[in-house]
């Protein structure tokens, strides 16, 4: 059976437990299951007690990501195993042995440090040298296998190998899509606390339920901010041969599991029934949520 | 072939690089190696940084340990992710497929929650129940043997899952022992910044060199402070079949590969000469230190 890959927000309000729930439920019906996470909030938190202030830089494209200079990159490792042996512990409560790994781990992602980082402060661009950021190389699909195969629940942090064995902050989506392609994924689920895609943000009520491949245009239209790296992970996994990218909202009842019945915006193909959702949430003794009878029968 | 255990200190002055090097040569050569680290200097370090004091907690029976109260633990763990990617990246630079685990990953190290510590103040014996250090209970030797087997270095940071799931403060030579004895190690080598056990402490001209099985009382009688636990850990690895442990100098020259040539205090079995010392230093590139080519013409 091919795995799901699943991805969830290291941000404040993100409800990780819940997705745990859903991996539990997926995982005792034989499902495999990949989690791969963020880290943002834990490690914000964990550099403002070190006295370290928490800078982000743009990129002329428009995407935000973290400043990851030598000082953040060590704060950033700390919190990367806080956060990736809470969710260990979490899945492990719930009868899922769950193995918390990095990119660094059996070069699991590899990717190759951007030596020059060009950025746009106030209008104007300049390029940073000491950054430890990544771009995406590859991804181990031999180790996951492995593990999969011997019943493990892998739990993949945003940390890459670089070419002189260096950690790198990677962004946790696009390594997500990475993963989720080197594995031929059934789906890719990125959660995040916002219901999808919207098409006119911030309006909740103008969500996108559903873009096919050929059409990929009008999501990178539609995406503002976060949104604009999650749109761009999908298409890089619709690209590996991922045929469906599920952006879902973790902040519900049952988010896994409510993505995959297709509640959030799909990309690519129409998800294939594959969950039988009474009977998941039979087995995770859950009733489904108002909001989601609603929506199936206005499908 | 069976592989080697070792454990390597996590206080400052340890020479983990040169542990790394050795690793990778005896890699090279086709040996299974696993690798077990402390992280106290590392904790200490984040600790200070996010203004949280280090305090130690002596058993009635004189081990001394980190009291590990909610807020340390999650420092503890924060620390235990730095160090663990460190070695990790340390040991992929050298060319070895490293993958760090904790012992919550794949339920690697299973412990038991002290949930009322007997500690010793001030001559007086008092109760706490808020620590999160445990004792050890088991090591799920299928993991890494299907590590082993496809080619990784495991490399396991002294952090347990508890019966509730909860991270778990363990020591790091007493779980080095355990995964010794769950993997059947032909040697287990604890590396510290000492020559091995001194017979007078500290002076090190009083070296024991070699304590076989029936005579371990000497080496109990003899152990001071932090050297207690290693030869606890050292009887509790010859307890589960392991036939020698090596408490070696990881300040040294070729420190792993010295311990293998019975450089420091041998326990137990006599080592057998499986390293091949001058083709292993060949491979590594490294001459024998003169003090060790003293120490092979002496015995």
């Amino acid at each position: 059976m091919q795995p799901i890959v699943v991805k969830v927000g290291g941000a404040a309000g993100v409800n990780a437990d819940a997705v745990c729930d859903d991996i539990a439920t997926l995982v005792s019906r034989g499902r495999p299951v990949v989690l791969v996470h963020g880290v943002s909030a834990a490690a914000d938190i964990l550099a403002k007690r070190v006295g370290l202030p928490v800078r982000h830089i743009t990129s002329p494209s428009g995407h935000v990501s973290r400043r990851t200079d030598p000082e953040m990159l060590d704060i950033y490792v700390g919190a990367v195993g806080q956060v990736n042996k809470r969710l260990v512990g979490t899945l492990q409560r719930l009868g899922c042995n769950a193995v918390g790994l990095s990119g660094m781990d059996g070069r699991l992602l590899t990717a190759r440090r951007k030596a020059a980082v060009r950025v746009v402060e106030g209008g104007r661009q300049r390029i940073i040298r000491d950054d430890y950021t990544g771009l995406l190389d590859s991804a181990n699909a031999s180790l996951l296998n492995v593990l999969l195969a011997s019943g493990y629940v892998p739990v993949i942090a945003p940390l890459a190998i670089g070419e002189e064995g260096e950690p790198l902050n990677v962004d946790g989506d696009r390594a997500a899509a990475l993963v989720a392609g080197a594995l031929n994924a059934e789906t890719l689920v990125l959660l995040s606390n916002v219901p999808g895609l919207l098409a006119r943000f911030p309006d909740e009520s103008s969500l996108l339920r559903h873009i096919p491949t050929e059409r990929v245009a009008v999501a990178e239209a539609a995406a503002q901010g976060r949104m604009k790296k999650k749109v761009l992970a999908s298409i890089e996994a619709l690209a590996a041969g991922v045929p469906s990218v599920v952006l879902g909202d973790s902040r519900r009842t049952a988010p896994l599991l409510a993505a995959l019945d297709g509640q959030g915006t799909v990309i690519g193909q129409q998800l294939v029934e594959t969950v039988s959702l009474p009977v998941a949430w039979a087995l995770s003794g859950r009733q489904p949520a108002m909001q989601l009878r609603q929506a199936h029968g206005s499908q």
